[in-house]
């Protein structure tokens, strides 16, 4: 099994995605301002996985916070989640992550908690969301394995696997439970420029769990859909909006229409921690815009001119009417989303 | 202006586009055989410039092939035109150009013309061709301006400009008349992964000409286009079949799907020589297949693990259907391409 990010007494441990697949490193992260610059940095990426990492920095931040006065952690801790807060704007599990950490926190302040107890606390509840991620992966998969039919090759673009989340994977945990569940399923990877999370972690990821893995650049997936090569395609999400809209990984739009436009379903897997029904539409949905070197090199390989103008929106939004199917632990939501979302975020707190 | 191609006496200079836009490097291809590894190596590439690149490396070939002997030299052409031909299969425009080499020299040797003659003949009609693919792209440039509006923003993919050509480009050919008859025009670029023609050549054009350009990854065009920052899409072309269906660059039907689902016009800008009457529809066009380590590496960067599939289609076909219109140097065709297509054709004869 891969571990992507781990709580250990010296600080959070994670593979530093940056270096796959030719390195498998895994650096302690010992601050929460080392793991807010990971997140940042995307040593660690995919919106389950930040969210855990979300919390276990703030975990460690108040571990470390050197005080035995209530009010000065109070302040710390405010503090400490605005820096993790603000490292990347898209994925909404960050600030669900923060949002379930500083909720317990003020609770048991509220019930005047020991700091100790507090910090104790804190860890256990960021390892408790990790392994919730991995259960709610677990449940997604088998859900999700049940639209994966037998013999079936399954387009995906990005990585939403286990390298973006505690364990197991989104859309990878639903190929994956189809290929436990016995079904024979091969893959097809876009590479996903700039970062090349497909071509650097997806692939590395099914290879490891031997499931038949072709890659393909983005803009080749295209072609494979219109020659009858793809059977289905399974994404993950960054943030899905109250009527479905899905944001994730760029390309992702253009894989959906794409899907559409030659009668392929497309599904999307993540968890509820995913769903922000606070925004009405995925045009609220704050678009991250990374830096120019992500296009113009590949390590120290200069791959354009200087002078010329950059656009890098790590992110885009496809409209619900392209989603077959929003995948979660807790079942299968289909169009409508608005009402179908709306049910499985109650069974949240009913 | 700058010189993709160009016969000299000690052989053909060519720009080798695979160093560009970090070095600009202009070796001498001395011998047919040279030529034709410069074509499959793709030092020159567009299908414009192989056709040129393969008639001067037939002239090349005739005039090295060191015999006074007709009969002898009549088995070296064919050889020449044979090994030439093979570079490539998907760019109709090399086996036009090697077609028309082939008559000349038939015609040649059947009016009894002395093997010199012949020679000189062969070099000066590769010239001719040169001259004349400018003169094309001119015209076609001053039908495809029209289509363009002031205050543009245009979309292309892969490099379909002065060194896909001998000189001016077809699809920065209608960008770049558009701009001398005083519209403002802005470009984005796909960065066309695996070999980055866009990232490489077609921002490296237009930075020279003082065009403004964006560059962006493949799979960022649907989403530019869904935001409403696309007026229309012009590209080039490796082959159309009489139906009007095109062979382009790998992911150019991706962004043909994209741009009809936003409504944004979809042009195709290719000489005559692209056109491909013999066969009646894109299927059966032939698709160059490359190799896999175009898509695994960045020049000695690895990008993917071993041991998975990596597929490497190095063209798609376009459906007639997505093309709002072919711009020729003869004039613009509109659908039913059929019809359209043919008048334009006959008129070559005519």
């Amino acid at each position: 099994m891969i571990k992507t990010l781990e709580w250990t007494d010296e600080g959070v441990v994670m593979i530093d995605q940056r270096l796959l697949p030719t390195e498998e490193v895994y650096p302690v992260f010992k601050t929460y301002e080392e793991v807010a610059w990971a997140i940042k940095e995307m040593v660690v990426r995919g919106a389950p996985a930040i969210g855990v990492a979300a919390a276990m920095g703030v975990a460690l931040g108040a571990s470390d916070a050197k005080t035995d006065d209530a009010d000065e952690l109070d302040r710390a801790f405010g503090q400490i989640c605005d820096v993790i807060g603000s490292t990347r704007p898209t994925a909404v599990n960050l600030f669900w992550a923060i949002e379930r950490m500083r909720k317990l926190y003020a609770g048991l302040r509220n019930e005047k908690t020991p700091l100790g107890e507090i910090r104790a606390r804190l860890i256990a509840e960021a390892n408790r969301m990790h392994a919730e991620d991995i259960e709610a992966n677990r449940a997604m998969g088998a859900h999700g394995a049940e639209l994966i039919p037998d013999g079936a090759t399954v387009l995906t673009h990005c990585n939403a696997g286990a390298l973006a989340t505690a364990g197991y994977g989104t859309a990878l945990g639903v190929i994956r439970a189809a290929a436990e569940a016995g079904k024979h399923v091969a893959v097809f990877a876009d590479e996903t420029r700039p970062f090349l999370q497909g071509a650097r972690l997806t692939a590395w990821e099914l290879n490891k769990d031997k499931i038949p893995v072709t890659l393909i650049t983005d803009n080749m997936a295209g072609h494979f859909m219109k020659r009858g090569d793809i059977d289905c395609v399974v994404v993950g999400a960054d943030r899905i909006a109250a009527n479905g809209d899905v944001a994730n990984k760029i390309g992702t739009y253009s894989v959906a229409v794409l899907a559409k436009e030659n009668d392929i379903p497309f599904y999307v897997a993540a968890p509820i921690s995913t769903l922000d029904l606070n925004i009405a539409s995925g045009d609220q949905i704050p678009i991250e815009e990374r830096s120019e070197r992500e296009v113009t090199h590949v390590k120290e390989v200069r791959l354009a001119p200087d002078g010329i103008n950059i656009a890098n929106p790590a992110f885009d939004v496809t409209p619900n009417r392209y989603i077959a199917a929003i995948i979660t632990e807790r079942g299968v939501a289909r169009p409508p989303y608005q009402e179908s979302l709306k049910r499985l975020a109650a069974g949240a707190s009913g």
